[in-house]
């Protein structure tokens, strides 16, 4: 049975793509909006919704602290959850190369239902596509998510206000060097882990603690620096942020100085940047301390009105530098 | 310029993927969500939605009567018109194997933006992912699709009842024999075009002229006898159709016996089958007749309570004979 291997006719509308459907995606993922089979699910919803997408190319499919399919349900329930959203509903679609064994797609499966379980997330439409030998590398996966946003919440990368402080819910670089290690094969002395995690809970805790988040949102590709630097742009502010106060760890501060990456740039799946009014900083601060996902959480810095679309830090050494935008390619398929 | 190619660092998050996003994909599918450039898209909505996914991965990506562009929008829509909906938004998302030519993507995200507007759907958010040579074929693409059902409509694969009539909108196997033909370099007498086209608005006129269709599906993968069987199983009926009541086109007839393929299994990218109470059944062939893509629609059989579960056809000689799923691979990576 662990050599049964997807085939092009698994892909094919056929009898087989049924099969794979029925016995194989439908058990573990079972909800009465996906077991309709139709081509849409149909459900009601009032109220502001938000609506994301992205696909997952993450090679090697699995590595230290997650697989593909709980990247692909967090990574889209946190883009969600950035907005504001309460996530409700996924769709899961994947492409997968002819020869993927049967047994590595139910491991897959497995952990697309656990992520979507923690996150309380269903998944209620779907689409499977098989593709020939080399002509993908392995699985892609696809999810589009939505979720309602409550009244009077408005958060996005343009409403960042002079003075506002920078909250990181903590250490970064984690998934990127947890992937470039696996794919490698490298041996660190002390091993990194992905930090993929659904980050919908800790977001609407700190949105219980305070009106006055402005903007929201996860530090993926392009990692800590690209992000504050889209916020720049998108606010037209000057951002200001502190090195020693930006928590790294040991295993990935050690790998990136070998490699010669700068953490500030490594992709993180398990982490937030809120820029928040100053005067409930310290509130939402302690709220996202006490959630399992926000214990590192520290402010790294404020917005300015200087070097307005900049992102400058103040280094270890007490000096200021410009952090730009990642501009060519560090580390490709993270995610 | 027309030598530019797509590069890894394209679907990085670096400065890079900004321009791309910014010169390539905005200008053309321009709208206040779009631009907005958040992790999520957000608008209001009241009602019963209809969410839906499909990723493409036709092989070769233009093909005579469309490309992957206009096929990856025209497939969703028409998933949201089968339930009913009317199609609001859509989410698009690239994988682009690294040295597609960003004249072959431009001339895609055209075709997109032409089928976007055939249909008065919005693209409001998206994602772009590059992996390296080899690593994908060309260029994937996943839309999702947001569509509000209209009160009083409920249209399910499961609705069909013992009396109904089951209307085809047109010539089958189209779609399936045009990107074969293209992909093999094969030249018919008479030149196959692909059907590949937005189905809402035909939709809409049907469900103006009747509250009695009780079930929609386009017969994309699997071609019609899949469809069928489909409803057969999912309403737990028997469906009787006749063979000569069935349009195909001369060079898709002439194509499918050369190959030794039987048009009924042919994927469909333009077309539609209604199951509609008997007494409406006219006056939604009439409809349908008067709008462009419904031309040659035709009754072509109807629901039975014998040989429940099953497709029985007709034949043109007058026998009746067994038509069931398709069972193996017909034409692998057709949409």
């Amino acid at each position: 049975m662990n050599d049964e291997t997807i085939l092009l006719a698994h892909g094919s509308g056929s009898r087989l793509s049924h099969e794979l459907i029925e016995k194989n995606f439908l058990p573990p993922l079972d909800n009465p909006l996906l077991a309709k089979l139709d081509d849409s699910a149909v459900f009601d919803l009032i109220g502001r919704l938000a609506f994301t997408t992205d696909s997952y190319v993450v090679n090697p499919i699995f590595f230290p602290g997650g697989d593909i399919g709980k990247l692909a349900i967090c990574g889209t329930v946190n883009d969600l959850a950035m907005s504001g959203a309460k996530p409700l509903y996924l769709s899961l679609s994947f492409i997968i190369e002819e020869g993927l064994t049967l047994s590595e797609l139910t491991k897959i499966v497995k952990s697309i239902k656990a992520a979507a379980e923690e996150a309380e997330v269903k998944i209620v439409t779907g689409d499977t596509k098989v593709v020939n030998r080399g002509g993908a590398d392995k699985l892609f996966i696809n999810t589009s998510g939505i979720g309602i946003i409550p009244d009077g919440i408005d958060i996005s990368g343009a409403n960042a206000i002079v003075g506002d402080k920078i909250i990181l819910s903590g250490t970064i670089g984690d998934h990127g060097i947890a992937v470039m290690s696996q794919r490698e094969g490298l041996k660190f002395s002390v091993p990194v882990q992905s930090d993929c995690a659904p980050l919908n809970k800790l977001v609407s805790q700190m949105l219980e603690a305070s009106s006055q988040i402005h903007c929201l949102r996860d530090p993926t590709r392009g990692g800590l620096a690209t992000t504050l630097n889209e916020f720049a742009r998108q606010s037209n502010v000057g951002i200001r942020v502190e090195e020693t106060k930006i928590p790294v760890h040991d295993g990935v501060r050690a790998a990136c100085e070998l490699l010669g990456f700068d953490p500030l740039y490594v992709a993180n799946e398990g982490k937030l940047i809120a820029i928040v009014a100053p005067h409930d900083a310290e509130k939402v601060l302690t709220k996202m301390k006490r959630n399992h996902y926000g214990t590192d959480a520290s402010i790294i810095g404020e917005v300015t009105n200087e070097h307005k679309g900049k992102v400058v830090m103040k280094t270890r050494l007490g000096a200021s530098r410009i952090v730009d935008m990642l501009s060519g390619e560090l580390l490709p398929r993270i995610c």
